[in-house]
């Protein structure tokens, strides 16, 4: 079957989806980018969250975890400071921005989600933040998907968004959505942040489900360079104005569409991501299969992916297949290197606990592509996992280096 | 007290305790450059050794690990090649290579250790071993510590070496060593061969003892890329020629100054294989302390060394302690930030939850050095742990780029 079956791709983000709004503007935090997004619903949302798993969670994270139960009306969110390690200043901060962005926007601080990301340990301008936000909520549009997008955004280089089309119990439903980040990407979502939104009338412990579900295999199954970030945060609002009666667990073949094509967007944005990893010349899909479970498949494609010497090798255009074996090795996973495979694209490099014998020279045009596939079978169970990740180069050093500055 | 009292630091390596011999020639596997080398021990020593825990490891690594238990009269070596992932043809070439040594030499195939280092997946060319081991037994000498230390070089761009002097038991005894290791140095000594010598007489349990430790303080709490080679050797080969009586566990005090000693030998090593890690221009010791138990201060100490968002940082002069702390809280440890301090040499730069004011361009001039302090006290306990690591520059990524090329 198509995977993309029943599934429109259109144009347009966040405000594809009936009665969302949103703006970006650029309030001062930094210079001549759109630095501050909104983004708002006419009427109150469901909203599913997926948060860092890092001990030190920045100020809007924990804001956002907590209201996150709540109807949601809008996310506001600024690049640039991340307010993380912040201390009380940093928590009063974005308490103010909620209760500024609630006053303009005529709802509840509880139904406001923020969102930060950009340099540890900075304050937020106050005063920027709040005459930024009366700017963005007198600019709110259906067009303020690409203002978003962009205001959200540290060192990428393009905006990521996705919207699709589909049909739900007779009516046509629409899914939205943003990210951004670039480096510190490593699994559960560093300085990853993503915003979905729908029109979808879903019940709420389903679309919690199949949110969690979908950020599993997309946003926590992909690594650039295998930091984790104070600040991730994945979002999904549903206001339910499609029309649709409410999608419950009674409807099979319903929620298989509408999870399939909620999949599809939370894919086509970690794929997006990656594809903009900083510095990256490579797009590197990593399957590992035949493990005993999939968390051991995980493990091991995971190590694989934040090798250094794996991710230089990939740049270099170089069939550096024993790094790969070395690097599954090390991952704390049992395994028989006599039964394991490593092929890249379709030819074998390795069997039987021996090289095989391939062309280096068609293997390098192979390596030179953008796009590369790696398969690791270990050829003793069903477990299997599939991570993308990039090469590293130069110029993810370069990016990095000065950061702050 | 001071560390190194009753330690005398003399010239050379593996060959000045009393009864050594060594040598290093070109054999023909690398251009120009010294690439297989013999350490020879008159007498039958007792032997430790530490290996690499990765599930893959080379064909001299599972021939070594079941000769360790034998009296070993000596270490072949070679660099370039790392016979690993070479299946049963390498297992054969290894034992070809013990045998020719062992026939040289006049002992067993049992009292032969064998360590190789270089690409994986490529078989050895026996014939130049095979001459090369000839003309490597008729050059042992007391002046062939040079020679070894340079053969089992690959992308390290110096030699190193250590020897020591002390009095154990009334009489004058040494310790020599050599080790090698640049890139793919990750904890459980990734890619990192090293070799000590000493004419000690000693408890064999003992010995064993001593040794594990000293690795688990030295070896394997380095790293430089995270990487964990199929190869790493850690050997110690103790031929009792310096005419002590038997060093045993009763000789409290004697026994305290040998394992101070063989730690400063260890600890210099691997201070010298940090130094001259892959690319780096930065040598960093990064101290965590204040944690419940100490492997969760050495679980975060290695999330720390181990992230390219803070070993960039370092590579840019650029005080960013938030990295240090996302990395730290990423670790799978609990703690609160609140209680956390940071400090970069003697300079606070978090502490109490916040940023703490400090002169970025002292700090800048800090950091600026070629050696520099870092250290995260969480408050909560006792355990503590240190980690040498470097920063993470363009030229790792030219090095690793097309190493196999």
């Amino acid at each position: 079957m198509n995977p993309n079956k029943g599934i429109k791709i259109i144009r347009g983000g966040v405000t594809a989806p009936e009665g969302f709004l949103a703006a970006g503007i650029n309030c001062g935090l930094r210079k001549n980018r759109p630095d501050l997004g909104l983004i708002y619903s006419k009427t109150p949302c469901l909203a599913a969250g997926a948060f860092t798993k890092n001990r030190v969670k920045a100020a809007p994270v924990l804001f956002s975890m907590k209201n996150i139960k709540n109807p949601v009306h809008a996310i506001v969110v600024n690049s640039r400071v991340a307010n993380a390690c912040t201390g009380r200043r940093g928590a009063e901060d974005t308490l103010r921005t909620a209760r500024i962005a609630s006053r303009l926007l005529g709802t509840g601080v509880r139904n406001i989600l923020i969102a930060s990301t950009g340099v540890i340990g900075k304050f937020l301008d106050m005063k920027k933040i709040s005459s930024g936000l009366k700017l963005l909520a007198g600019k709110l549009s259906r067009r303020g998907n690409e203002g978003v997008a962009q205001a959200m955004l540290t060192t990428d280089t393009v905006k990521k968004e996705t919207a699709i089309e589909l049909m739900v119990k007779g009516r046509k439903v629409r899914i939205g959505g943003i990210a951004k980040g670039s480096g510190m990407i490593g699994p559960d979502m560093a300085t990853l942040l993503a915003f979905i939104t729908t029109d979808v009338l879903i019940d709420k412990t389903l679309m919690k489900k199949v949110f969690a579900e979908g950020v599993k295999r997309s946003f926590n199954a992909i690594t650039i360079d295998g930091d984790m970030s104070t600040n991730d945060t994945a979002l999904m609002l549903a206001n339910g104005r499609a029309g649709n009666s409410l999608l419950g667990p009674g409807d099979a073949k319903d929620l298989a569409l509408f999870s399939r094509a909620l999949h599809y967007v939370l894919d086509d944005l970690a794929r997006k991501l990656v594809m903009d990893g900083e510095g990256a010349t490579r797009f590197v899909r990593i399957s590992v299969s035949g493990c005993a479970r999939e968390d051991e498949a995980r493990a091991i494609a995971f190590k694989i992916a934040r090798s250094p010497l794996v991710k230089t090798a990939f740049y270099g255009s170089d069939a550096n297949w024993g790094r790969i074996l070395a690097s599954a090795g090390s991952a704390g996973v049992a395994f028989d290197p006599e039964r394991a495979v490593i092929r890249f694209g379709p030819t074998t490099l390795y069997k039987n606990g021996e090289p095989a014998a391939f062309s280096e020279s068609l293997l390098k045009k192979y390596l030179s592509q953008k796009e590369i596939a790696v398969s690791l079978d270990l050829g003793q169970g069903k477990g299997s996992f599939t991570v993308l990740t990039t090469d590293l180069t130069e110029d993810y050093i370069r990016i990095n280096a000065h950061y702050r500055s």
